[in-house]
C-alpha cells in the first residue's frame, strides 16, 4: 500500500503540467485520447502473450518494468483527465460498485459488465 | 476527496468479482481488454464535442452521469488489473513523475510524454 | 469476394455523411476517435473468450452478427478517416508491407512488429 | 485508387505471416489487440492537436509519414482479424450502410452512430 493518496498525486501531477505549460493542452478532449494512446501501450505488451504467459508476466524483469511503465501513464493520464472533469475516481468507482450490486445480483455466473 | 482508499476498493472489487464466480475471467490479458472497451466507450462520450463542448461536458446533467459511469468501469478494471499484477498504482505513477522530472526539465513547452 | 470496391465504399460513405449533415462533424480528430471507440466495441466481444473460444467465434450465430457489425463500424471510420486524410489504404498498407519486408527478414520468429 | 485489391493485401498479408511463422500469433483475441494497439498509436498521433491543425496534418511531411505508417499497420490487423474470421469487409460495410440508413433516415442531424 502506498504512503501517497491520489490526491496527492493528482496534485504532483497538476505541478508538473503548470510548471511546463502543458496544462492548455490538457482538455477533457486531447486527455481522453492521452488515456486511450497509453491503454494502447499497455495492450501492445500483453496482445501476443497466450493467457498463461501474460499471468507470469511480472516474472520478467524487462516486461515487469514496462507494465509498471505504461500502468503509470494510464493513471497519470486518468488522474489528469478526472482533475479537470471535477470527478472524484474512488467516489465514483464505489457508487458503480452499488449499481453493480443490484444489476449483477450474486449467482449471475456471466461475466458481462 | 473520497474517505475511501485505493486499497479499500481494491478490496471490494476483489470480493464483487469472487462473490459472482467471475474471477477466473480476470486474468491480466482479459483485463487490459476490458479496459481498453471501456476507455472505447469513455472515448465515444466525446468523439462528437468539440473542444468547448467537451470543456463543458459535466454542466449537461445527462452526459455528467455516463462520464462518472464509464470512468468508474474505467477505474474497476485498472484497478482489478492492478491487483493481478500486484502493482501499487500510486507508487508506480510517482515513480513515473520522477522519471519524466528528468525527461522533460522544466522549460520544456511540448507535451510529448 | 466482394463485388464493391473500398472505393465505392469510401464514395457511399461520403454521400450518407452528406445526406445527414454529419460532414461537418467527421474531423479527424473525431473520427480517430471515433474509430478507436468502435475498436473498444470490437475489444468487448472478445474480452472474457478464451483463445479458443475467441477462434470459434464465428459458429456462435448471435455473436457472428455482432463482429460484423463491429467491423464494419470500424471500417466506416477508417475509411472516412482516410478519405479526409487522403490516405490510399491499400497502398498504404502495401508499402508498410515492403517496410515490414526490411525490418523483419524472413526467419524471424517472433511477433514484434 | 490503388490498382490492388483488398483481396490481394489479404493475399499478401497471409504469405507474411506464413512466411515468418507468425500465423500460430494471429488468433482473433491477439489480433483484435493488435488492432487495438496500432488505433492507440494513430490517436497518438493526434491527442495534442487542436481540431484545426488536425485537419492540416497532412502538411506536415514528417506528421504525413507517421500517419500513413501507423494507418496501415490498423489496416494489416484488421485485414488479418477478418480473414482469421472469415468476414469480407467490404461487404460488412455495405450491409452496415442499409441498416444505417434505415437507422438515421435523411434529416437527422445528429451524429449518433
Amino acid at each position: 500500500m502506498s504512503d501517497k493518496s491520489l490526491d496527492e498525486l493528482r496534485d504532483a501531477l497538476r505541478r508538473f503540467a503548470d510548471a511546463r505549460g502543458w496544462d492548455a493542452y490538457h482538455t477533457p478532449k486531447n486527455l481522453v485520447m492521452a488515456l486511450s494512446a497509453e491503454v494502447g501501450e499497455l495492450t501492445d505488451l500483453f496482445q501476443w502473450l497466450t493467457p498463461e504467459q501474460a499471468a507470469e508476466a511480472m516474472r520478467d524483469p524487462e516486461l515487469a518494468w514496462n507494465v509498471h511503465d505504461e500502468l503509470a501513464d494510464v493513471v497519470h493520464y486518468l488522474v489528469r483527465l478526472a482533475d479537470k472533469l471535477d470527478v472524484d475516481l474512488v467516489d465514483a468507482a464505489f457508487a458503480k460498485i452499488d449499481r453493480n450490486e443490484r444489476r449483477f445480483p450474486t449467482g449471475d455466473l456471466r461475466p458481462v459488465e
